[in-house]
């Protein structure tokens, strides 16, 4: 089973009747799986995390961005988190059997679509942005619904589809990026300090792995590492655990537990599995049960 | 998904067109997948692998134990293999959701079907055995076909279900008993003796764990301590792993790899990956991503 994640974000975070009519658009899809929904009345924002094979769930998101278009003003949208439209950018993340590239030739054509069916301003973001300055959001999404606006027939903002004119639907950022992997490592010590310091050696921007971002944390529970790991094909949980274990012995701190916040996909776990036991020669598609059973239905 | 495995086992392993009719039956099944075949001429025995949820797979099995009752007739019999039926062991095993009393119901459920249904006297072995002489195979087998025709009438060797004496289809032994993982480990020496005491060590008929079966081997790719762990869930594939990688270090030597032959149910290495990154509060039905989906569908 070909499986794609989308986290759509929508402007609307305190209008439960409106937060519901989006909600009941993706329950209405065969096929295309509610994850999780989270609506913050200060961000005045809803986070949907939707799974399916790719078709239902870009059907789903195209259907859901036409529902958000009817119900939200971006004229009328105040929140403190950055936002430039009422369907404000759609993720798309390969999780089963999809390349990276199939999920930017998705985002391209769902971005398409959103233009063409919709008529909003689409920008493409990360692995599907056109223009090196497109690649992170906050360039996208500078000076918010507002300035954009105003700035939307400028040559450098011009969207990559759609009309250079602002609708009151604001505009829709879509691309494609990995699975996003949120992974704390608890140390047992009370010193804040020494998970300050392994931050800094395991986070890329400080020298460490790359698609790791990491801080120190002191929660109820104790002294963490608290991490987002943007890639775990490229850069798997393993080697930040072994990693993090190696720093913290250095400073006479051993690893207490680990733990994985949200979801994540289950070939992040086998890796793990097939790492430690050092397995050689297994074939995950041949040799896990389940794997079998899925491929021939 | 509620999912068990059955191993049914049939006398003919020679005339290819009677292997082919009984396997037309497990094909023919809805939602019973047919993994795995395995004829041997020598033993002239057939080895079938299923898996699915538990109806199709028993209604599998009862229509492949009819269609190995009008084909074999164990008077002509012949094979180095034990064996006392057309329909010789059917091993119901969970997978998936589904618990060991669960499977002995089946297995009862199934046993009293072949016995009603198709006439022929059934034993029940393993976790699902009556008695206690009956749960190893070799006991309901003593003596074979031949032996036990003659014996079946003798109060200690009457059926479970079914006539006390012998149709030409023979008897059949069905039962429950956990999924076997056929577990090998390569270790960086030239000798076998190494292996052969670390084999002694682990394995639970010289002292070491229950549910492990051992030898040493010296194969075409080194040598290896070759095991059969015979209940992977109270004895995990990661603790045996930690095991004798600290024997062979004891010896001075390192473990280089290991090696899962065949299937083994994905529960096996996500409890390995659970293991080893020491996680803590991790549900995997609630957040590994394909957990989730399988559970809505």
């Amino acid at each position: 089973m070909r499986l794609i994640e989308a986290v759509p974000n929508f402007s609307e975070g305190r209008n439960q009747e409106t937060v519901e009519k989006i909600l009941e658009v993706f329950r209405a899809v065969d096929g295309c799986h509610l994850l999780d929904a989270h609506a913050d009345g200060d961000h005045n924002r809803l986070v949907v995390t939707v799974v399916g094979e790719p078709g239902p769930v870009t059907e789903a998101c195209l259907a859901a961005g036409k529902r958000a278009a009817e119900l939200i003003d971006m004229d009328e949208h105040t929140g403190s988190h950055p936002r430039i439209g009422a369907t404000d950018v759609v993720p798309l993340v390969p999780v089963r059997d999809v390349t990276m590239k199939e999920c930017v030739a998705l985002a391209e054509e769902l971005g398409e679509r959103f233009a063409d069916e919709l008529g909003i301003p689409v920008y493409l973001y990360e692995k599907a942005a056109r223009k090196p300055g497109r690649r992170k959001l906050e360039n996208i999404r500078r000076g918010e619904y507002e300035t954009l606006k105003e700035e939307i027939d400028q040559p450098e903002r011009r969207p990559d589809f759609g009309p250079a004119e602002m609708p009151s639907a604001g505009a829709t950022v879509v691309g494609a990026r990995q699975p996003l992997v949120a992974y704390n490592i608890y140390l047992n010590t009370e010193d804040v300090g020494v998970a300050n310091v392994i931050a800094r050696a395991v986070r890329g921007s400080s020298g460490g792995f790359a698609n790791v971002k990491a801080i120190g944390l002191e929660v109820d529970e104790g002294v963490q590492v608290s991490m987002n790991l943007t890639n775990f094909r490229s850069t798997p949980i393993h080697r930040v655990f072994e990693f993090v274990r190696r720093e913290a012995e250095q400073r006479g701190v051993t690893v207490e537990s680990s733990e994985i916040v949200g979801l994540l996909p289950e070939e992040a776990l086998i890796a793990a599995a097939r790492y430690y036991l050092r397995l050689a020669g297994f074939d995950p598609d041949e040799q896990i049960l389940e794997y079998r059973i899925a491929r021939e239905e």
